[in-house]
């Protein structure tokens, strides 16, 4: 297997070389909301760039609206981004239409990939094996970044993801997996506190959402890798327990 | 001060926020040779992209050309890009022109900062204290990259500078520089091994001249620092003993 980074979506090569599995990774907060939504029960959720689309979709789906813009919920939007916002009792069974800002439209650049992954720390292992069990070739692990500006909590989960891939698949890191491994390394004791530090941990703690960077530091909690359909819907996917 | 990173060059914002100062870095090789010229003697490293014009200008000036298309010089070049190449007994006191594939290139992007300096580790703490006692307010850390692609020799350097920056004036990382900090640390016991095995010193080893990896890793042996002129020519810079 051979595993490239890129360090921000900004650097994601196109085209993508053929038959390249993207794995996006907004950890604070798009894709660890994204598997905390699955895992509560969702069927399915949909990652939609433009705002008003998300509307009319949601609309049509029936599904609930979710999402931010500056962090926070668009007026009439049924939940936020926040991965405790998706309770079993509230969303089981229904679809969600998800918009944001950097997450969103990492995903949308992968367009072309033999496969689109969704992961967060919190099923980074889950992510790592089913990769593997795909029978991944070529794997790019894609930082969303924020706001065009690289954030550390998506380089490190990069570094996690390449370091378990390198001990199940023998992946030979390039210079960024080496990078983002050595930053993993330094803060894996406490992803917490890089998350409080990070760009983006800071414009969530200036709006008051700060308590989200515990649930997005939690390591392995949600054990189920999460993929796009032929649809453009993220489902459970892979090896674990059932959600 | 402020202090951003650049993991690669692409990243450079256009135009560059006002009274920026640009560090380039291209450990393996272009500001290596480059600081390695001048400790040697030589009357000015002016960094030309265009072959073309690289060699009109050498005409034009007397000057030495050196650099390398592809890690070798091509042919009637007077020098390669290896830092020992450049001999005082050969050199001192011989302007030089030197082309090369990603440090020229990501110089040619700085255009219009406040100031503009060539970093290698040989003079890392002397360009760090020169930025400083410049008044620097604002610093970018430009990793030059190879071909496209973050390169680990690039972003060691950078967050080795930003330790020092944050040391020497207070600079606050940004997360490019905590991430380019953590890959320093991992690795600076160990400067050469990390050349040997990023794409840099790779590519350097398929064209035979591994050998400069060990001359690109001595840490602060041309202790003076350098700083683009007016006239687009890379001189000596700030404090520290005399070459």
């Amino acid at each position: 297997m051979r595993v490239d980074v890129a360090l921000i979506q900004d650097l994601v090569p196109s085209p993508l070389p053929a038959g390249t599995h993207a794995v996006v990774l907004d950890v604070v907060r798009a894709t660890t909301t994204t598997v905390a939504a699955l895992h509560a029960g969702c069927d399915g959720v949909q990652p939609v760039g433009d705002e008003g689309r998300a509307r009319e979709l949601a609309v049509e789906r029936g599904a609930l609206l979710a999402g931010e813009r500056g962090g926070l919920p668009p007026a009439g939007f049924d939940l936020g981004n926040s991965p405790a916002g998706f309770r079993r009792e509230d969303c089981a069974g229904r679809p969600v239409v998800l918009t944001t800002t950097n997450g969103t439209r990492a995903v949308e650049r992968c367009a072309g990939a033999a496969g689109i992954w969704a992961a967060g720390f919190v099923n980074a292992e889950a992510s790592a094996r089913a990769l593997v069990a795909a029978g991944a070739e070529r794997v790019l692990l894609v930082c969303a970044g924020s706001g065009g500006e690289v954030a550390a909590d998506d380089v490190a989960l990069a570094g996690c993801l390449a370091g378990s891939l390198a001990l199940m698949a023998g992946a030979l890191p390039d210079d960024g997996a080496r990078t983002a491994a050595a930053l993993f390394d330094a803060w894996k004791h406490d992803l917490h506190g890089l998350l409080v530090r990070s760009l983006s941990g800071r414009k969530l703690a200036a709006v008051g959402l700060e308590a989200d960077l515990l649930d997005c530091a939690r390591v392995d909690a949600l054990p189920r890798a999460v993929r796009l359909d032929g649809a453009g819907v993220f489902r459970l996917a892979g090896d674990g327990a059932p959600a």
